[in-house]
């Protein structure tokens, strides 16, 4: 079968590789339809994702249509349309025993530290292949993953109904934290440098949008929130000094996700955590989160449609890199089809 | 009645005021019988502590004796020992909207924003008055308040059973957080610079001490988790490299509790705290905890008796205050007892 490989840092291939078969009684294979494109697979391309180890077959972000399944699997059954959790965890170490598998001590996620999802086939555990229960476009199937990423965060931050929640950054992290926000019940609202982001994120669901370079953000949120501050903070910014500003903004009681994964120091005071009791979380990959992304596809309430700005071939994989490249604030996510 | 009023930094008197009456339906008069001097009571003195304004009538560990109530009070009656939160809010804010009065937008706390407890009789509104159920040494009434913040720690920490955690600092907050975690089924590893402190600690109830000036934390804190790494830390020590330690010493969905108040910043990274989705978390004050506190005290899990270094009569005041300058490696808690 076919598969998309990066033998090391600016060089991908299509190789060819041998189809995966079952090997354990809980192995599930999976024939993909589409995978995801993320500024990962980027890093892993540029070289610049420290995590990633070469030879490596890419993709955490795929789903496709059960083939064959392992003599112990129940969840699944051929022919049904799936997408595939990459998090693979040992099931012995703290993390792993208190539910936080995400983070386990021996992670694996497949596409980065193992083989990945752009590939005709794959073979996954049982227990990390969820299930779509209505009839779904397949080219979305490889889209679950990355609201996952957005449940993630707002299960760490607690949104729930009513919260009023500030994301910074309208790419595609934002945009799916933000849906998945309002599908909690939240009030929303997103910043970003780039005026065509923001009219994207008012269409796809934000209720207010803040154009940094020329509004302050400071008096929009007092504006926003009647005087009380904000007390959600979701930077998908990812730098030094947007760490800092989410400390600054949060009013007491709030809480504060990080997701980047920059080694640069912030400047944190913890006279500013200490008399806010703020809670500051950091939010990686997901913890259980596929089933809630699929039921929100599937109820119309998250809208991988709207994430999806352009499809390529899977052997197109180098112009979907360009186009990356090339136009990097029109793009949301490229989505990969695997079809002949 | 006679009250203790820090006039100005480094002016401290007993003074006459007029003892309190009922005013409202549902204010409460106790007879105080002990207070703890706290390090903030400290910083009012000295002129260090930002939140004061003066003159002030300090003290915000305080119990005693009801003496009188007013006509909506039915959680106590007159003879009741009882200790006091002084922690007062808004009850409309955000925070209080939440349940988490404690960082109230328009927080007061007596003996600190409003006049406290050195006095001979307080007035406090009911549900700021905590009852015993047994009957206790009148010394301990003003030690409730210091183990609350030891709860708060715990609960904002999420101990539980068979958690391992870290507290760095053995001084008064540092020893009512262990025991609390104690009480909650944790296992407590203490640090310090002193050797006679944990020696103390270690006699009230810790299992595992360091000597961080001579033992390697990191080492010591691998066997004390079997290799684990520590999944909680509480941070009493209070300095920007204490709070940088802490994010680097939490293991893979490790909590890390602030509480302090310093104004000087750390250098955090974002990566770590997304990495091992830590959580970190201010702690101020307390959030109804003094029911747990009292129920500690009762059922023999929180010793009072272990963080009263040594009574003063209140008139004594200057005496207590040099003790505490004079020999602060040797003082946990000086109680005041308002006695003839």
């Amino acid at each position: 079968m076919k598969a998309i490989k990066v033998i090391e840092p600016f060089k991908v291939e299509i190789v060819d590789v041998p189809k995966p078969t079952i090997q354990n009684p809980d192995d599930v294979i999976v024939r993909i339809t589409s995978g995801g494109i993320c500024g990962s697979d980027i890093g892993i391309y540029n070289g610049t994702n420290s995590l990633a180890t070469y030879p490596r077959l890419i993709g955490h972000e795929f789903g496709g249509i059960v083939t064959e399944i392992g003599a112990d699997v129940t969840n699944v059954k051929v022919g049904d349309k799936v997408a595939v959790d990459p998090v693979v965890s040992c099931g012995h170490c703290y993390a792993c025993r208190i539910g936080r598998h995400n983070v386990c001590r021996d992670l694996e996620v497949m596409g980065v530290h193992r083989d990945g999802g752009f590939s005709e086939f794959v073979s996954a555990p049982a227990q990390n292949v969820h299930k779509f229960h209505k009839d779904f476009d397949e080219s979305y199937l490889g889209l679950v993953e990355p609201f996952t990423i957005g449940v993630e965060i707002n299960n760490r931050a607690q949104v729930t109904k009513g919260d009023k929640v500030l994301i910074m950054g309208s790419g595609p992290i934002g945009i799916a934290a933000m849906q998945v926000a309002k599908r909690n019940g939240a009030e929303v609202i997103m910043t970003d440098l780039v005026k065509e982001r923001l009219d994207k994120a008012l269409s796809m669901g934000a209720d207010e949008v803040v154009l940094v370079s020329e509004e302050n953000l400071e008096d929009r949120l007092l504006k926003f929130t009647d005087g009380e501050g904000i007390p959600v903070v979701v930077d998908t910014v990812c730098i030094p000094s947007s760490f800092e500003q989410s400390v600054q903004l949060a009013c007491p009681a709030g809480r504060i996700v990080c997701i980047g994964l920059k080694d640069a120091p912030s400047q944190i005071t913890m006279a500013d955590i200490t008399k806010k009791e703020l809670t500051i979380v950091g939010s990686r990959l997901n913890n259980n989160c596929f089933d809630e992304v699929i039921a929100g596809f599937e109820d119309g309430s998250l809208h991988p449609e709207d994430l999806m700005t352009k499809a390529y071939n899977y052997k197109d994989i180098m112009d979907a890199l360009t186009m990356i490249k090339e136009h990097p604030q029109d793009v949301l996510k490229i989505v990969l089809k695997f079809e002949d």
